[in-house]
């Protein structure tokens, strides 16, 4: 596989999410500097990336440009529909997020709580399990990403107990930071850190 | 102010967390290295910025450590709690962030939401309001940061009207990638973008 630097992987992200939102046929680089606020020479470097065989003569075309970066990356509708996902902690925000919506096209297939009530009263279009039933599930449906929204206090354990049961990759909403082995991929978004990450910015 | 590159921005905000977490007095690079996954050159380098006068011989002070990256970054709890912010949004998720405690120590002090309805059926410890309040209550609270809990349809014109009230800060829980003036602070924090950046990085 293609060695593409992180900076760049994430702004890829980015630009597939934002072309996607885009109705026009063609787009140039200072449309796309104009919607993603990168400059124009960041955004060629990391489409050069892609080794494109299709000019920028007036433009990328919009839909060829997506689909090459979601090749590259590997996250295109097709693929990430395959790859299943499970929700452990099912507290308030854990509830709010038992939405298939919220996640498209990636695919919920299980939530987990270690209060039984709650797996028992809540409703959702897939399974809730028990705690206890983590690694059966996790094995049996081949889960490879979880979402993470339990208490602070238990997040580390019930992170390493994710990564024992052979999950991938955990979305940590908790403010706990994972210490995790290096081939786990984490994506940090509670709520305080992303407002101290923005007041770091803004003094 | 003093310059800091954005990678080691994002990491030195991860490890005054990471600190915060620590209940030994002093810590080593390589147990930092240990518990972040970063490694101890980057780790040493990021915190090189710091420009500290204490040394690291049989490690850092942990404490010491962590109150100079908070000052340095202007992310300690005592300027963090003067940071006024906003929910933008009250559907399942904005609804589920009603929770003072997921924001600590930063203060919310509104909520939004365009269904006048919800602002009174829901409950919270600080006022609920309807969306045409937004200017009057941004301005008059000095609100800097806003929680953006929309549809992802309405996520980009209220993302305008914030940067119209003042908002110097979004947490954006839409998957709509926002064009923001370049002064405005993003973090993006959707379900579905931190899966797919998940996803491009576990083939």
């Amino acid at each position: 596989m293609k060695f593409i630097p992180e900076p760049s992987r994430k702004r890829l992200v980015v630009l597939a999410q934002l072309l996607s939102q885009q109705t026009k046929v063609k787009i140039t680089s200072e449309e796309l500097e104009e919607l993603s606020g990168w400059s124009q020479s960041v955004i060629r470097r990391d489409i050069s990336l892609l080794e494109l065989h299709f000019g920028a003569k007036g433009g990328y075309p919009v839909e060829q440009l997506r689909s090459s970066i979601c090749a590259l990356l590997n996250i295109s509708e097709e693929s990430s529909a395959e790859k299943k996902c499970c929700i452990v902690g099912l507290g308030h925000l854990g509830a709010a997020l038992l939405q298939d919506s919220l996640f498209e096209p990636f695919k919920i297939v299980a939530g987990f709580d270690s209060n039984v009530n709650r797996t028992e009263v809540l409703r959702s279009s897939f399974p809730l399990h028990p705690t206890s039933e983590l690694e059966r599930v996790i094995r049996s449906e081949g889960i490879q990403f979880a979402i993470l929204t339990v208490s602070n206090e238990s997040a580390q354990a019930t992170a390493e107990q994710l990564v024992k049961c052979g999950i991938r990759g955990i979305v940590n909403y908790t403010a706990c930071v994972l210490s995790l082995p290096p081939q786990i991929a984490c994506e940090n978004v509670s709520p305080v850190r992303a407002l101290t990450s923005l007041s770091s910015r803004i003094q």
